[in-house]
């Protein structure tokens, strides 16, 4: 229970992908402060007991949940939603898999791997990784986000111009985001959080975590914002930067060739670097390795950098 | 003068674009220590009085000299260079210029502009940057390479597999380049040198400032490596996230359109919250905010993020 909390929405009260007519399971007032229970994006299909196995039967109609719909009493089309991300309530379990035909280098991976992650929900500080790696944790929600306007059931998978799926490694607490409303009420929801990534989460997973969330939700009337925004309160990276990083890159006119070079060149130096299966390495990358653009202007060959925090394995 | 230097290359030493016909002027064995006197990427062209008329009339045949080339005794193709970067002498001068045609959004900035840099090169913290502005310093090089087997002059401004204009924010003093030998010899070049950049330079300059380079070359022989990877020895942003970060976002399909949505609309956040001119907001975005690629695996929209430091105007 949250005590400064003004709702609870609880685990069951959750939906599969973004309907604007999905009734809303509470009505709040602008400055609220709610707790939302959140399952993980297998929606409990996966366990701290399941194997591979469990990945190759996953059922995709119930992926990804997300708790709510939420009204914002007053919010209209062209208004702003706020919101403040006050606190996450980990469980100890985490799950990372490589899921085929998703991820990054789908094309190379194309084996179902499961990496099942236990870690102190109190101290929270790393979570093991085989022999000697420990992945720091920060966690956020990967999908948070309001419905669209356009009617009818739309995918939980992609991320829109409301929010959604974003997965932004950087909306941990303290963090305030801003989400455009574009129905009546703006209809938030929020789940798939994550103990923790890093920016890309180059694999299609995190360390997929069911976690409860706390956030205020506050209400700014006729504000312009064309896609989400947010505000950190401090440094984003200091978790995992202590050692430094290995980087690799990708060079060419195509940012989406060069996300690919950068992190399948990783996945190499780290599979022989530390005796490592490669789709390993690939998972690893997916929960703390950042996908950064170091130039995008030196006509015609941009550069796509994959940096990976050495203090996870040094 | 570098005393722990075995050879310093004089700027007059530069050349224009990649020849590996190019004499070279210096033959260095493995472990070699190398000042080199870098002039910045205009070559001259612009000093601490030009003002934007002189952006208007730049010389685009004697853009970004690059001081070299080195030939490393013994490297043969299949080999890799190791550059450790020693060390930055700079010269407390630099500019940032929007260059017509050039830069992510030249769409949107179609007019020159120019801002001149003051710095105290021996402190080294910030500089200047209209009233309030502080800009975090950070010396390296943009343009670090060997040369290509292909014969023929190739033009300086893509970077390739073997380096060149790189523009890669983080091989300041202490990193660990790794660059593949295509030519017997090597052929290492180095110039371009800036005071600080984001990743990404956006507008297509960064501080770009005349300073001496200092660093060793080693030989690894027979070394696999398919473009350029490097090491840092510790944190890479800890200059700039002391207050967090201002971001915008771009979502679609489209990492080059995400990125310039996220950048455009810096901008825009910027230019209307400090009343600055656009382009202002868009050089200071390109000198000190980062590109960083949120998540690429929610198919079929990827999110490209633009973090602003807050320290730069808070």
């Amino acid at each position: 229970m949250c005590k400064a909390c003004d709702y609870t929405i609880h685990a069951a009260q959750h939906h599969f992908g973004w309907d604007n007519s999905f009734p809303p399971v509470a009505t709040v007032a602008p400055g609220s402060t709610l707790e939302f229970e959140c399952l993980d994006s297998s929606a409990g299909q996966l366990t701290p007991n399941s194997t591979v196995d469990d990945v190759k039967t996953l059922d995709f109609g119930k992926v990804n949940p997300v708790s709510g719909p939420i009204v914002i009493d007053g919010a209209e089309p062209g208004d702003v939603i706020k919101v403040s991300i006050e606190e996450f309530k980990p469980s100890g379990f985490g799950w990372t898999a490589n899921i085929p035909g998703f991820g990054l280098l789908a094309d190379r991976f194309e084996e179902p791997a499961l990496h099942i992650w236990s870690y102190d929900k109190n101290a929270l500080g790393t979570s093991a990784f085989g022999p000697g790696g420990r992945v720091p944790l920060k966690p956020f929600a990967g999908t948070i986000g309001l419905a669209m306007a356009e009617p009818g059931l739309h995918s939980v998978v992609p991320p829109r111009r409301v929010g959604g799926n974003i997965d932004i490694r950087d909306l941990a607490a303290g963090t305030e985001l801003y989400l455009p409303v574009e129905v009546t009420g703006g209809l938030f929801s929020i789940g798939d959080t994550h103990a923790a990534q890093g920016d890309g989460e180059v694999c299609g997973t995190a360390i997929e975590s069911p976690m409860n969330t706390v956030v205020t939700l506050d209400l700014i009337k006729n504000e312009k914002l064309e896609t989400p925004r947010f505000t950190t309160p401090g440094p984003v990276t200091r978790h995992l930067d202590g050692k430094g990083y290995e980087v690799t890159t990708g060079i060419g006119g195509d940012l989406m060739e060069g996300a690919r070079g950068a992190v399948s060149r990783m996945v190499d130096l780290l599979s022989s670097r530390y005796n490592m299966k490669a789709v390993d390495a690939y998972m690893l990358c997916s929960v703390c390795g950042d996908l950064r653009i170091s130039e995008i202007v030196d006509q015609p060959n941009w550069i796509v950098s994959f940096y990976f925090p050495r203090l996870v394995l040094e």
